[in-house]
């Protein structure tokens, strides 16, 4: 069995926006996992005749149609009914989900309400899609030759173990998954997109591994995806593809897949045996905080000093009164007296630092919100670097861009690729 | 201008699972509070077949189409041309936006590549809908009469920013918007969402206003939202109901919409003039980057020590060697030392501490992952809070709800309501 699915999430919440759609999400990751191609995603209200009209469509250019939500027991969930009514198949109460039903009620000791009943009728000829852990079972169902239907209760949970227990062995057994997409992700930073885009131009033009350009929080990413029989030679397509991609990006490239730019400089901390101290003001302790994510820091990272205060500047960091005076708290000579005095403090090898202004407010012509002195410090050297992320830009962008260039500006130092000048 | 409106989000990568639809929530949310009524959202690849056949299907059923996603410069990013040859108008460049463009490299010292220019081209007719923060404008165009269309770039800040700033004046100057749901959202932090919504049982009946619970990240809300022709009348009808909730949720309830612990340990630190400092350990900064989001925070947090490792405690905290190897890092006595410590050292009204174990690693039976102690102190008293998160619970799930669980002590601290015993 080949050809594409197609996911309806079905409830009036997402349309309100009162939940966020992660089950789509759970389901198109399990779908390319499987090598099942998936084109569309509708999520519509509990409104029979929309879902009807919706379900019109799906049938049209799919050859499976995947839904969640809409099979609990109050007069809204109107799923399982609807689909039936479409394909003019009468509902049946089955006996053994009825007895669940029951049971699972007995069982917390609660009531079971007429509205629960509701959840044992499933089309005529339709199979059960048990729920191990709710009342709401779903039903695996091939209303016509070539369509088949799934569903599934909108809570994730659930959706998760009834997706992993009975509907990939069920995928399997009727050959809807004989090829996997597999995808291996390179991620970087201090270029652009479409700076990187350019540099790899040709790559994005291949068909198998596909390779396509992304962006989140600042991080540039190439996502090398292969569809193949098997994840050995998935793999084998995307190898070759990611070393080229790799040398072009030089150290832009900071790691794969889940890598943070903390983990990159944890990496190079823990191989190399040094250790690092930071000092905060902007980000207030943010940075302390991306490198602490990652399991076992404690290793390299000894701690830091939140320097909000100018007075904390000059009594834990030792920034000279006069420079601050001369050159007020957001300068390169601070940032570098700050790398200084966190590296002294804490005894450790490396010292990085941040300062700037995050806005909304203390801007001036001279100093935008959106500058950030970045200060480096190691046993020899200290230098700074100088940052201008943008006056209309958020506290919130300026903090998290603050934070990666810092991690990147000290990765780079510990490359050797970044030093004093 | 009435009708409904659809929303189309652009990317493989929401087909593939890579990252969580936010902007259809997003938006979801901001029609539900201008009051027009959405039926539909659809997710569809960088497919320009298929984007073509979305948009056929949504001309046929709603009068405006918002579009996220697929507007950047890459060869992939095919939105806007979709949109253009859809409706058979010609795409002409936009002398302004590309000045814009190419502004916003210069002032970010990086290269402007010729991919980046297409992001200036715009179907012929149609507006711009300015992108202050990035180089993706969105417009706003009439193909034809009675049907509008939206278009906002995939990075959800700014999405946010320009649905703001230009897309809510726009629909409000086009009347889309007569009646309004309006919300106000109160938020707890000390009870389940089980045990809120127990307590407000009657209150969650209502039809107008509607009382709604939810949860996210350890924050549990109640969403009040009421339709009306006015914000006046909406504030009217919600305004009664939060009072009587209020009341019931009592020192529970910690703020209100955007309110934040931070936001609201923030204004109690301002009323009573006094000023904080922190020490964190497990944390590794995160408690004062929480601290340090609220704008003006420089008013009360004078900053603090990221005492990750112990002979930092030791040192820059004055914590004892003693008490360190009689209790051990994570301790209640630790912890107390800690808040001291940071308090004396950055001389401040009040210090408040973390120190835990986060995991995966270093748990033990007398000490499992997830055992954490918040310490406080301020000029006459020193106490501790103890907490047990689960020693199942992930890294980042016990971080954030050590900082969480750290400001709403400090917060009920302030309040007068924990005290030293």
């Amino acid at each position: 069995m080949t050809g594409s699915a197609e996911i309806i999430c079905v409830g009036t919440e997402l349309l309100l926006g009162d939940i966020l759609n992660s089950n789509a999400q759970y389901l198109a990751q399990q779908l390319a996992h499987l090598g099942i191609s998936h084109h569309y995603q509708t999520v519509v209200g509990d409104n029979p005749l929309r879902l009807a009209q919706t379900i019109a469509i799906a049938c049209e250019r799919a050859r499976m149609i995947i839904f969640t939500g809409g099979l609990g027991p109050t007069p809204d969930d109107i799923t399982t009914a609807t689909i039936a009514e479409f394909f003019g198949t009468p509902l049946v109460e089955n006996a053994e989900v009825l007895a669940d039903i029951t049971a699972k009620f007995a069982q917390r000791n609660r009531t079971m309400s007429a509205n629960n009943r509701k959840q044992a009728l499933i089309p005529s000829g339709a199979e059960i899609l048990p729920n191990p852990q709710g009342t709401a079972p779903g039903i695996l169902w091939q209303p016509r030759p070539g369509l088949h239907i799934m569903t599934f209760p909108g809570i994730p949970s659930e959706l998760h173990t009834m997706w992993k227990t009975t509907a990939i062995p069920y995928l399997q057994a009727q050959n809807w998954s004989n090829s996997i997409i597999h995808s291996h992700t390179l991620k970087f930073w201090g270029v652009s997109e479409s700076g990187l885009a350019t540099k790899v131009d040709n790559f994005l033009k291949l068909e198998n591994p596909t390779v396509a350009p992304y962006a989140s929080d600042g991080v540039i990413k190439l996502r090398i995806s292969a569809k193949a029989r098997s994840l050995e030679e998935a793999k084998q397509l995307i190898s070759p593809v990611a070393i080229q991609i790799k040398a072009i990006g030089g150290t832009d490239c900071f790691g794969e897949n889940d890598d943070t730019l903390g983990d990159a400089v944890g990496r190079l901390l823990l191989t190399q045996k040094t250790t690092l101290a930071v000092a905060e003001s902007c980000t207030g302790g943010g940075l302390g905080a991306m490198i602490t994510a990652v399991p076992g820091s404690s290793t390299y990272f000894m701690g830091g000093i939140i320097s909000y205060d100018n007075a904390v500047k000059e009594r834990l960091l030792n920034v000279s009164p006069q420079t601050l005076e001369k050159y007020g708290a957001v300068s390169a000579a601070v940032a570098e007296q700050m790398a200084m005095g966190a590296r002294r403090q804490l005894a450790t090898d490396w010292g990085i630092s941040i300062t700037g202004i995050a806005g909304p407010g203390g801007g001036s012509p001279q100093k935008p919100v959106g500058l950030v002195f970045i200060g480096i410090a190691n046993r020899t050297d200290t230098w700074h670097i100088e940052c201008r992320f943008g006056h209309r830009k958020s506290r919130e962008w300026i903090r998290l861009m603050s934070r990666n260039t810092a991690l990147d500006v000290l990765r780079r130092a510990l490359l050797g690729t970044n030093k004093a000048v």
